[in-house]
């Protein structure tokens, strides 16, 4: 062990001695924390978990499209089919900062219906092809349909998990948010350096201009929720406060993927079946908990950091998000630089287009590596 | 004299017994009253005016892109080069009904800047091609390019006659409303059987999901207006309580011109070079006042009015606009029948693309039709 330890001191010294480039074998660990409102296998874990040189310090889960026990469940099976069971699982905020499901309904009462409204969307109005979902409790955790966990999620507070690790490991770690932000504003309330010592933050949420691009039941059915409310976003939607503490908190730099990309995106069967029979327990339970028809909305953000080329349209604008409890509460609000309020909001990085043929393709690459250990089945 | 006047009720009866597609000469008048912040030969009077089964029964003005005696003075020149100077001219609001420009500078410090805000529009932010226009005063009407009028506006209030030709001819007319919302409000207001009196309303105002078709400089320079407010709107966002009057009115029917289909209409010079050397005094003055670049804004809306035909994509939204002093201060709101609030709302007929080159024959025809009397130059 000695000697071994030793070789890796020699052979380390030696090759950052080198120039980057030169060096053969040492590509530099991209840290990274996963904060999501987890739905399943197809979510953004299972992606970001299968790159070699990706390190998921941890999962941290929130409330929004599933409660926050949901949302834990489904990171734990996710990281056993992978092989990671070591990840720590931290779970966050159950209910948003301020909203509540009264104050939704009585929202809807005065600026009409919400399209979705997370665990508590009670049914869908108008015709639907969708089953109704009707309300449920936060501690009701359903059986998944690829196997329930038998690992355990941590006891730690998800909001101080990020700050720690934010800490140990300043300006290394990309925060890649895909749920609503709730814990991420606690921990920027908590910490004041939070946002600094995060080296970029990567979220999915928000909605600019988003336009149908494909003809079918399911695009016509995920329409409604941008024709008539461009600006609305049910990430955002859900806690709307959280979004504006973050929007206005000092991040070195922000990417935004609003709903905008993902309306060019879908999964499809064609798609699942050209993972073929993948040797590695993913592509299967893919299969038993994909619902064919959703845009790929946490994946595309997931395939944003991880292949920057896949972006065909991009722009920088200030971005913001309405708090007032009014017609537009929750929506996002955008500048640019000639125009913007000055109230403290940031330049983001917005996502506006990708490619969807090759997303799909590093996509496919990656939920049909072989994984370390064969994961647990 | 009394040969002719039996002649006439002969004719009259003999064709009134006929299908209706048998009469050869006897179409019906269609009435129309026309509610504008005129801003130029341009304007919709222009369009109007020279359709012969159409008789504008008068010309209501307001604020909005011009102050009201501005928008006067360009319906009376408008009315003299077109041969109808017995046409009356009746002036409407000056102010909107709440709106201020105090108000308008504490919304920007707290929303960010709007881009055109009408006779307020001090100076454009960031860089434009645009001249700066600067503040002005209500009472100060500049000299028109194509010469100042010598015919005299009304002196009754706007709303009253809006009333009282609605008395006059009820069920009869149209309603055609380019500008602000503020007379129609106030007339709402006053009568509250106004809006059952009026056959039909067609107004240009609001904005859903509107995009940039063209590529050139001035394009770019209108996609400012809603690229990052696709729910603003200026006409209604000068007087976003009195849109909300009208949109909660009992009107017979609705037709919505919102921002969407102007974007793919813009003045050109081919257009105007098109219109020849016609041999009356309208094709002149459009060329000394027509800005090269504008989007073809209430002239589309006439067009869809004149020949409906035109309308390649249309539909019905239940339509209501945000009056709280907010960032959505003035947004368009819409929704599909399961989604509405039910809070008075109508469903409006919303016109969303129109094809231009059909609605440019159209025009064409219309600003090239010979002039009763020459018209004054």
């Amino acid at each position: 062990m000695p000697r071994i330890l030793l070789f890796l001191a020699l052979f380390h010294s030696l090759f950052l001695s080198l120039p980057a480039a030169a060096r053969p074998a040492d590509p530099p660990r991209r840290l990274v924390l996963i904060d999501d409102d987890v739905i399943g296998l197809n979510g953004v874990p299972a992606l970001l978990l299968q790159v070699p040189d990706v390190e998921v310090l941890g999962i941290t889960t929130t409330s929004g499209s599933v409660w926050r026990d949901t949302a834990t469940a489904h990171a734990l099976r996710t990281l056993e089919l992978t092989g990671k069971p070591n990840v720590p699982v931290v779970p966050g905020a159950v209910y948003p900062l301020l909203n509540s499901r009264e104050q939704v309904i009585r929202w809807e009462g005065m600026y009409g219906r919400l399209v979705f409204k997370g665990p508590w969307t009670d049914y869908w109005p108008g015709d639907t092809i969708q089953e109704h979902p009707g309300v449920t409790d936060p501690a009701d955790v359903p059986d998944l349909s690829y196997g329930n966990p038998s690992i355990k999620a941590s006891d730690e507070i998800a909001a101080l998990f990020l700050i720690r690790m934010a800490r140990r490991y300043p300006g290394q770690v990309t925060l890649f948010a895909t749920g609503p932000m709730t814990n991420i504003a606690l921990a920027l309330s908590l910490d004041p350096e939070f946002a600094r010592n995060i080296k970029e933050l990567v979220y999915m949420g928000g909605s600019l201009n988003p336009r149908q691009h494909l003809s079918n039941p399911s695009a016509d059915q995920f329409a409604r929720e941008f024709v008539n409310s461009p600006r609305r976003e049910f990430n955002i939607r859900w806690d709307p406060e959280a979004a504006r503490i973050m929007a206005h908190a000092p991040w070195r730099r922000i990417t935004m993927i609003p709903v905008d990309p993902s309306t060019g995106t879908q999964w499809t069967r064609g798609f699942l079946d050209s993972l073929g029979s993948a040797p590695n327990p993913l592509t299967g339970a893919l299969a038993r908990s994909i619902a064919v028809g959703f845009p790929m909305w946490d994946e595309l953000a997931a395939m944003v950091w991880l292949e920057p080329g896949i972006v065909t349209k991009r722009d920088t604008l200030y971005v913001d998000f309405e708090t007032s409890m009014t017609a537009g509460y929750g929506d996002t609000l955008s500048w640019t630089e000639a125009y913007r309020p000055k109230l403290g909001e940031q330049a983001q990085d917005v996502v506006l287009e990708v490619d969807r043929e090759r997303m799909e393709a590093a996509m496919r690459a990656l939920y049909t590596r072989p994984i370390a250990g064969g994961g647990k089945r």
